[in-house]
């Protein structure tokens, strides 16, 4: 059984779709993704930061505005103050470099008045998405990048429980929002991470329209099971991923801060019209 | 030279970074990305669907929540309603397959009810931008798998002109937003598409802290230049970059519909608190 097709097999629980995976490496990289969660403290290679940003920066850019940029941190004590702000996660403390992905309105803002032209079209809430979305594009290229030279990543969507505290410590000016941050370093391999497995296809895939499931079964498939079966095999405490989503978005109080997003963007140069 | 050389010398319009990207395969695909607007219209092969959507299950997932769903359309009168709603693009009614990403909120919720459980966390603006995120990692993995595969894409971002419409041809029900459509197809090799320059490497990496830039050049570069020499290898309209931002983003009336996304949103189940 090839690599690819082994990581198929874990990441649908045993009953993978009837599809055979081309025979090309990207796919091994593609397949294969696990978030990594301990790292050796080991430097990058200098390359690896102009490697991955170049990677980022030929994804695709809505209409070509590139609103988007990042901070590479490396700094030690930087990385110790963004591991508390980030619901204190151990591995950006541990990992040689923190990325941090940044919609970034201001540049076109400073273009605006440079050129003495408005940019209104800058204060909207799509706008806003637009800038988010492209930066994950970027992102997402240069995980795949990393995980291709043998590294492994983990996304912080933490670096969004207090905004604002993460602007200040990397002197982000107005109109700049840190969307989330990616660690990047050599994955200890004592504690290697498994794939998760996901949903059936057949659940996230619709047809020409959505279709809506009306009882739990047909929402998940025999998606629970599998999952269960995942955190007896990691050692992991056993609760139906059902029941695990619906209480992890149960109200604000499990949002770790992120309730408070709206008036934080709209303090950070946000109006979001 | 390499192709991912040649490819990295296109991406930096002449000027590359000082790096030499590693001989892996994947970095041909990751570097050589540009949007195809011109297709061929033949059916692409039946393995391509499950194909890319092992990739897009296999990016990250915040928390695994997997609060993203996609629609393929196929038929030929539903693209071309989706083409007219999202500002008249050819290229969604010729090639084969839409693939629409879903932010999907719904899925959350009809568990919370199937489990008797409130899931009020699926009511804040973080939620909505998490789900977002997530359809996009996923997305871009299909991007790469398709283009591993020697087929084209396009982001259409047009699919967020006039969402509630979208929403009524894809029969979406409430808490799900179409958050771009992703055109798949056999690229017009009369027509090739061109590797797009991107902003130099300098301008968009920040070290530690973000760098506020004080002039149109130390903001740009040499990249308004760049720019205007790739518009001239294509034959198109000559236009400054910064310039061609500014404008872009004049105001509410540039933004094709886009500036009533928040009013949308609350009516289709997204209360953004």
């Amino acid at each position: 059984m090839s690599q690819t097709a082994l990581s198929l097999s874990s990441r649908y629980g045993g009953t993978p779709p009837a599809v055979t995976l081309p025979a090309l490496p990207i796919f091994d990289t593609l397949l294969a993704h696990a978030s990594v969660r301990h790292f050796l403290p080991d430097a990058l290679p200098e390359q690896t930061l102009p490697t991955l940003l170049a990677a980022a920066q030929s994804a695709a850019s809505s209409s070509n505005l590139q609103t988007w940029s990042v901070v590479a941190v490396q700094s030690q004590e930087r990385r110790d103050r963004l591991s508390q702000l980030a619901g204190n996660q151990a591995h950006i403390r541990q990992a040689p470099l923190l990325l941090v992905w940044l919609a970034d309105l201001s540049r076109t803002r400073r273009m605006g008045e440079q050129l003495q032209a408005p940019v209104a079209g800058t204060d909207y809430l799509d706008t806003f998405l637009m800038s988010a979305i492209d930066a994950t594009l970027a992102a997402q290229n240069a995980t795949l990048a990393a995980e291709a030279l043998g590294l492994g990543t983990v996304y912080i969507g933490g670096m969004r429980n207090q905004p604002e505290a993460v602007a200040q410590e990397l002197g982000l000016p107005p109109g700049v929002f840190a969307v989330f941050g990616l660690v990047v370093g050599h994955p200890d391999p004592a504690k290697p991470a498994a794939i998760k497995p996901r949903l059936p296809q057949s659940k996230v895939l619709h047809h020409e329209q959505y279709q809506t499931p009306t009882t739990l079964a047909e929402e998940v498939g025999d998606y629970d099971a599998h999952h269960r079966a995942f955190q007896a095999s990691q050692g992991m405490p056993i609760k139906d991923w059902s029941q695990q989503v619906v209480e992890r978005l149960h109200g604000p109080e499990c949002l770790s801060g992120r309730h408070l997003l709206v008036e934080s963007l709209h303090r950070m140069g946000f109006p979001l019209r």
